[in-house]
């Protein structure tokens, strides 16, 4: 195993940068890993695994460089995978005081940047100055428990620099990770939002009692609104139903692990939005996402109907009963 | 209620075709429902529902004409809803001496005429007569369980007559049951017949302990190799992520209730296909489907991964681990 690509830091600490950690140690002979709270990394090293996270899955901690200190983990890395929950990333970044314009960047982050309304890349570039193609996204139907079971997935590396996709990927292709490359870096951000939005709906109307023929027609109205706004706010030719738009949509929507759709669930149970959030541990990203597309979507003024019903829910809110059967006369 | 369009009859006993008696009564004042066994009959007459399939669905059996005679029922109607299983379809019209050609005919059934190779409605054309602008199919994601549930749900009307389409729209469509119609009748009748493939697949990666984001990318994989298929076979502009199409598939692949799908994961498990036949009381159309597309496409040439799988599998008796293995390898 060589180390061909130079240092390689996982930024956070969650189920799904325990989850890159182990794919990158499949391929790697060691990794740099930053957790903002020293406390996990001392447990970590005690344990032998991530006390929060995954914790079935065991790591040789002799192959890894844990840092607490931001600063420390970019200066000694060359590849950073990004993979916090997006409503943490500006609060980790705070902290930095070291470029990272130079470093090649992965974002597995699925969401957008809270108050700005910005892409993670946009925001990478615009605010650290990060050159386009030295900033890569990781995304696809892929959910960190399975890769802690080593159940066989699939994910998209995405760059503008097609042959730099093609190289990074080696980093993460092993005999349970099969990689694809493409260009579609906006297109595939934006759609990992999206599913998240429309996980959130699938588990409200799972929630209110609506079945599978209606979850079935759900998802391909969905598809369709994915694609009517990604072809306005990312003009660039795709195939909707790749796995990095179709599938990644179909795991969260209809998987038991989405936290999403168990959001949503709780929601159209009759539970309030608040109390829903507090109930859940992990952070249902699609709340944030719904508003973030929502004003963007103000530009492009696509017709979103189902996007649209999220947000009176949960921002305007207005009865979850009275919106999505207002939303189900949309479908076609 | 108006008795608009004539008598309708539902051809078929089983839980389709219950679910569409049940339907078809709630816009139309009484139906005809020819059953072949007349036990069948008596039962129903006496318990008020019907005693094999869907028994938790009451019926007013004062508003229905039952016939043993398919003849008589033929005779008798005006428009035809031939709801049996495709395999059965060829003995039940055996007995016909009535002629169908002047009748309107709804096709419900999804699959192919097995030993034929032919599309339903091309088989009722071809033996039968029937011109093509009276021939249409109902299809979409839509279990009979959760119609007997009134759960909302959604069919599509097609008919190369897309007025007729949209008449005949009219006899469905209810509180729990919206409607679309379109022209693409040939495009419909394959995209039902591969759904029970790709379900069976899904399936039998579902026993083998794939999981779900190999599910994810099974299905965009899926859809795709459909598209290709249609786009080769029949020739028309359609969006394959429409509710007749996709979400036709997702409900049959991710449902519970698909007995496709349940055939499928006993193989998975290590059942043989006999074994798994002789277990399962429904037949798993996709069986069936498998060799005739198989066999179809030989003047085609599509390239049909999946189908190819499943056909190698079932048919050439190879081993599922092996060939799922190869299968994943062609997946982006």
């Amino acid at each position: 195993m060589k180390d061909i690509f130079g240092k390689v830091a996982i930024m956070g600490g969650g189920s799904w940068a325990t989850a890159l950690a182990k794919i990158v140690l499949s391929t790697q002979p060691n990794i740099h890993w930053y957790m903002r709270r020293p406390q996990a990394i001392e447990d970590f090293k005690r344990m032998k695994h991530n006390p929060g996270y995954l914790s079935a899955v065991s790591f040789d901690t002799d192959r890894i460089d844990f840092y607490s200190d931001i600063n420390a983990a970019v200066k000694d890395s060359d590849i950073l995978i990004f993979a916090t929950p997006s409503p943490f990333l500006k609060q980790h970044l705070q902290k930095l005081e070291t470029p990272i314009r130079n470093k090649m960047i992965i974002s597995a982050i699925k969401g957008i940047v809270p108050d700005e309304n910005m892409l993670i890349t946009d925001y990478l570039a615009q605010c650290y100055q990060v050159p386009l193609e030295n900033l890569a996204i990781i995304a696809g139907p892929c959910h960190a428990e399975e890769i802690a079971l080593e159940r066989l997935s699939y994910i998209t590396l995405a760059c503008r620099d097609l042959p730099k996709a093609e190289d990074l990927a080696r980093i993460f292709h092993n005999n349970y990770l099969k990689t694809s490359c493409c260009q579609d870096v906006k297109g595939i951000e934006y759609a990992s939002v999206l599913k998240n939005v429309y996980a959130i709906v699938a588990g409200i109307c799972h929630g209110m009692k609506y079945g599978d023929n209606f979850q079935a027609v759900l998802v391909s109205n969905a598809i369709k609104e994915m694609q009517r706004f990604l072809d306005s706010a990312h003009i660039l030719p795709r195939d909707i139903t790749q796995s990095a738009y179709l599938g990644d949509l179909l795991v969260t929507a209809y998987s038991r692990y989405s936290r999403n759709r168990t959001f949503g669930t709780m929601i159209g149970k009759g539970y309030s939005v608040k109390t829903a959030q507090l109930e859940m541990e992990m952070i249902a990203e699609g709340y944030y996402g719904a508003k973030c597309i929502h004003e963007i979507n103000e530009k492009y003024r696509v017709d979103m109907p189902i996007l649209n019903a999220l947000y009176d829910i949960l921002y305007e809110r207005k009865s979850p009963m009275t919106i999505i059967r207002q939303l189900a006369e949309t479908f076609t």
